[in-house]
């Protein structure tokens, strides 16, 4: 009854969209044994205790190369913990993610070193909406990117705000980065992965299930140095972004509004019960993102290494290719996630830089490329 | 030139009243000299210091038995340290008020123990007046008595709510108590009078002057357990107000709104740059002034003594009696300030109560009234 193995399930990164696939976000289990033993023996490990396929439904729907031709179909690129793209951010939770999926061109690191998540209720005011439009676009104006959920009301105003602004914006997704979530937000989807990026712990095709909104939300506030919430009610899920970035201990800014105003009640319980702090404009939030700037930033960041100059294509490459054994340019973009199309020019490059040799059609690291450099 | 030197001037409350009446409040040299020597003395040494009177315009124009006389058809009287009514938390100031003139028969200290300042902008928004209407009544039918300018907007709001709730409201002047300031709120001011209390430091009849304003706002915060910024403009009046407050250790909650709102950017200043807390309704601000309760009120309560079951006219009379010599009925009441009508049946109840003793049309204070009781 069960398919077969895939070869990819040798392959770290591989592995890893294995298990995103295979399991929810925020498993305690996995996570340890991600750190201990790495992706392919966790999956192994997985596979063995199954026993019967049938008790794991979801590894019997398991199809590695499906997943590898959805994530290149959906233009997007695998990120895993080690890559230079990897948010170091997300790492301070307990539970990282296993992988990252991104549509978008942007560093999503150095993203992160500027962004700033700007989130709040789907039933927003119209005062909550144009705030989150004016923070969006001052943000974007000043250099900042704008992290949000893309959802309806306050996440789409700030996207919005910063799109306007022609700055970077980060949409971080419940579901597949191939999937239109909320359906009429579509077109601004592709908006913002045209320019920004598109995120998502959960692969391309997965829909988005209760509690992968609660998973999301931790990634938008570690995709950031500061979390501003706009307007909340007492039971916005946005609440829950404010709690993970205090938790990491990153700042929160919290919008006021009318007392009156069901949907700033919980902004003002933020700034009663909580640390946060009350911001008004965009300069009071680029001041509070500032805070925590150079603590933040550079004790995560790796030493400079010489795939960092690499754009994300070529990195996913040459990371994807073996430091023995050759793999042909076919299989480097099976690897890789990566268009076929693009990865002879990727190739090129990566040759040219020392980072790749390539022989006989097949190509491997070179150990130069392997050495964490000093400066 | 001079006037005759009034023999009122050999009491310490008239002597107080008389430097209330030539001095502006916040005078720190006549603050030490009150405290090192009294204010007969002190008194009397400005007018050795004077030279000639004509330096001291105020002093030519000084006319004791006239004050007296317009405190009394004021329906005022005089309170000064030591009177058990005196509300002990406007001694935390370092430059206390010389003494205080109050309109209204509730017992000021015993307001003031249960007590929240009000403030905030005169050009105040429908939502500041609306949110300021609201705390007035609900603090005032929670028991809490409400204290604030009287002057346009938020400060009329606060009394208004609190008259509305049939609640005792405390209007400080910075003007005398018989003067309607602003003359619109003549109305409103009697409507204070009539259930709660109309106080000032500078006698009937002056004129608000603007140091006078800043002096009365030192006295709204010391007058309560917590001041309240309801609504407030970067220079508004009202954020001396909270300063005072706050420097006298005494809780600060703030009323936040929309950002796009000027009048709420003293409120959003409050919360963002001192350990202002935010409210947003009654509750809030009653926890705010709770929190201080039981460490403020009791240090600085005397020990119960035999005069303080009396109502504020007996009190005056009282404290106005000599111990040694006698003083007649008349006397007593140009002393105390008191209607001459009424000053008989106080000397009824104070003979009754032991607290004075009359012979001859003359009355003097018992010894046992002079003794500070234990319990």
């Amino acid at each position: 009854m069960s398919a077969p193995v895939s070869p990819l399930e040798r392959d770290e990164r591989w592995a890893r969209v294995a298990l995103a696939f295979l399991l929810e976000p925020g498993n305690h289990g996995i996570a340890r044994s991600l750190a201990a033993e790495g992706a392919v023996a966790t999956l192994a490990a997985l596979r063995r205790r199954a026993g019967s396929p049938e008790r794991y439904v979801r590894l019997a729907d398991l199809d590695l190369e499906g997943l590898a031709r959805q994530v290149r179909d959906a233009g997007a690129r695998v990120l895993v913990p080690g890559d230079p793209e990897w948010p170091p951010g997300v790492d301070r939770h307990e539970t990282p993610p296993t992988c990252l999926f991104v549509r978008g061109d942007p560093d999503l690191a150095a993203m992160a070193e500027r962004a700033v998540a700007v989130v709040g209720s789907r039933a927003a005011s119209p005062y909550g909406l144009r705030v989150a439009a004016e923070l969006g676009e001052g943000l974007a104006g000043r250099g900042w990117s704008v992290v949000s959920g893309a959802a309806y009301g306050i996440d789409a105003a700030a996207h919005r705000g910063a799109l306007a602004a022609e700055g970077t914006t980060v949409a971080v997704l419940a579901c597949g980065v191939d999937v239109a979530y909320p359906k009429a937000h579509h077109r601004l989807l592709e908006a913002i992965a045209g320019t920004g990026s598109v995120v998502s712990e959960v692969p391309p095709g997965a829909v988005p299930l209760r509690g992968r909104f609660l998973a999301r939300n931790r990634l938008i506030a570690l995709l950031a140095r500061a979390t501003v919430v706009v307007e909340a009610s007492l039971r916005s899920g946005s609440l829950s972004t404010a709690r993970e970035a205090r938790t990491h201990h990153l700042p929160v800014g919290a919008v006021p509004g009318p007392v009156s105003s069901a949907t700033s009640a919980g902004c003002h319980e933020l700034l009663r019960e909580t640390d946060a702090v009350l911001v008004t404009d965009t300069a009071d939030v680029a001041e509070l993102a500032a805070r925590v700037g150079d603590e933040l930033a550079d004790p995560r960041r790796p030493a400079p290494r010489p795939t960092d100059a690499l754009e994300p294509l070529e990195y996913a490459v040459w990371a994807a290719a073996p430091v023995r054994q050759r793999a042909s340019a076919d299989r480097l973009a099976v690897l890789s996630g990566s268009d076929p199309a693009r990865v002879p020019a990727a190739l090129a490059v990566l040759e040219a830089m020392g980072l790749l040799e390539g022989e006989g059609g097949g190509w491997r690291k070179t150990a130069s490329s392997l050495v964490t450099g000093g400066g």
